[in-house]
């Protein structure tokens, strides 16, 4: 008989990991339906559609395994074939340059979540490490265009006031899709009881990751620490618009955590993570099934799991995407 | 005999004509010595490369009146040989991208003043024609750079926030290149009273500008008014820290002002100027010696006007270019 994990959708909202075969193989061997695979931080409109092409070209050549997401059947087909559903998604909008013609041009190319601002001011806001003065003129045309096209508004690394505005401002509902809450610890990136409040009320969704730096116990966490937070969450806005964004950065090393943590990649250091080790029982995507198994031990319902696995983001996805 | 015109030093603070050889011929007719010349509004790195080697091209077509101007012994050296000294400026920061690294190269190429915001949000901070945040962290990074090598801060499409923090910030002196005062009209890119002391006493520098559409006058206004305008904020900030900023756009006509007042030269409308007539008197390059004549009518020293038509912005330059 199949596990209740492995006749679930399962969803990741957010994983930025080095993408490469063996990262896909574990993403298989976790029983990962589909994941928001991160295709640009900082680069131009030019080196990210070499990225996406780049993800396509393994996407072809591990055909077996992996297959685009353009579309929440797309999902359902991943999981009826058994493959991997890579869902293209951007964690900066810088990427659109100063063009809004590129926003269509990229949702053609099949990319359907991006984040407005990473960490710092671009021409939409800024991000949640610097002094944020909401969300520009700019901003408003880029989201009036994301929402026509099907590109979902991710605010996870926005800042307080930017995040605010776009919340209101966009007529599809928006995300957080790798956050935790401000409740457990505070931290620049977390967010606080009235703005997961405010993003349910709009309509709109959470993920919530197990970036250790984030969690309240830190590199000591557990998936049960991750299951506490997953709850805190729903407590405050109900398990329908909650689900799972991990933020796996597997395969990457030091290296990649000094570039993220800097402006731009290079320029001023924003944050210092420390030391960087997934929480105990999930520290791989190929672990993955474990979560599921933490919930269950904490006495979750089948529904809820279900919902909070993968149901409540494909249903959010097809809200935004149209299908 | 030559007039107080011909003899002295013309700088104009900011000239944004379509460069053409009648206008070359026209500033040379104006005795213009130099004139600060935007060559990047909304270009990127690789457009703006392109439209400097464009003036530079026009520079070498036309170089029995025309000289390129790196420093200020070529000004000295422009007004010998009775040739018009080209400075290359920009009136945004958007062509510095997301890379520190371009704006040595900028400068290699002779650029040497540079506004950071041209009406709304870009990385470094934002314009005066929408909500301004201020400065961000990657501004800072930006003066830093732009302090080291030699281009001067202009803040004359900056809000007013970015303003106060960019004048705090720089270690050289910074320029409104060309603003007029909200004490003699009310308008967004006009300065008050306050801002127009506060660059002062930092150092900084006020070229003002005779754009109909900031004048208490609009379109009514005459050479006189400009010298109002002028002798209003000689009366705040002194004698030695005003100069010349015409904002003369020779060439343009209405697809120029419906480009400019739209940001990024395409998506939302900013403000309407309604009708551009430059004052009467000085409606072209030139007429430029009646802006001398104007100075002399007013009764204005022989010292005082040698400072503001050319010899302040000589002195500026000096101190921001280190040559």
């Amino acid at each position: 008989m199949k596990s209740l994990h492995e006749s679930s959708i399962i969803i990741d909202g957010l994983n930025t990991s080095r993408f490469e075969r063996t990262v896909f193989e574990d993403m298989r061997r976790g029983g990962i339906t589909a994941a928001n695979c991160t295709v640009a931080y900082w680069e131009n409109f030019e080196k990210t559609v070499d990225n996406i092409a780049q993800m396509k070209k393994q996407i072809r050549d591990n055909s077996e395994m992996l297959t685009l997401i353009r579309n929440t059947e797309d999902i359902l087909r991943a999981k009826k074939e058994k493959r991997v559903g890579v869902i293209l998604g951007f964690q900066n909008t810088h990427a659109f340059e100063d063009n809004l013609g590129y926003i269509e041009a990229f949702a053609d190319m099949g990319v359907r979540v991006a984040q407005l601002c990473y960490n710092t001011q671009n021409l939409v806001g800024t991000g949640c490490y610097e002094r944020d003065g909401g969300l520009s003129g700019f901003g408003r045309e880029v989201i009036a265009e994301m929402n026509r096209v099907g590109i979902m508004v991710d605010l996870s690394h926005v800042g307080a006031k930017t995040s605010s505005e776009a919340i209101a401002a966009s007529t599809k509902p928006v995300c957080y899709s790798h956050c935790l809450p401000s409740g457990l610890k505070e931290h620049p990136r977390n967010k606080s009881d009235e703005q997961l409040k405010e993003i349910a009320d709009a309509g709109g969704f959470v993920g919530v990751t197990m970036f250790a730096p984030f969690l309240k116990r830190g590199i000591e966490a557990t998936v049960d620490d991750y299951i506490e937070a997953i709850d805190y969450v729903v407590n405050l806005v109900g398990e329908d618009v909650v689900g799972i964004g991990t933020d796996f950065t597997q395969g990457y090393s030091v290296d990649f955590f000094d570039r993220i943590t800097h402006d731009k990649g290079r320029y001023r250091r924003l944050t210092n993570f420390g030391q960087v080790i997934n929480p105990e029982g999930i520290r791989t995507i190929g672990e993955f099934p474990n979560l599921t198994a933490a919930m269950e031990r904490a006495g979750w319902s089948e529904g809820r799991i279900r919902k909070i696995m993968g149901e409540n983001w494909v249903r959010v996805f097809r809200e935004v995407w149209g299908a």
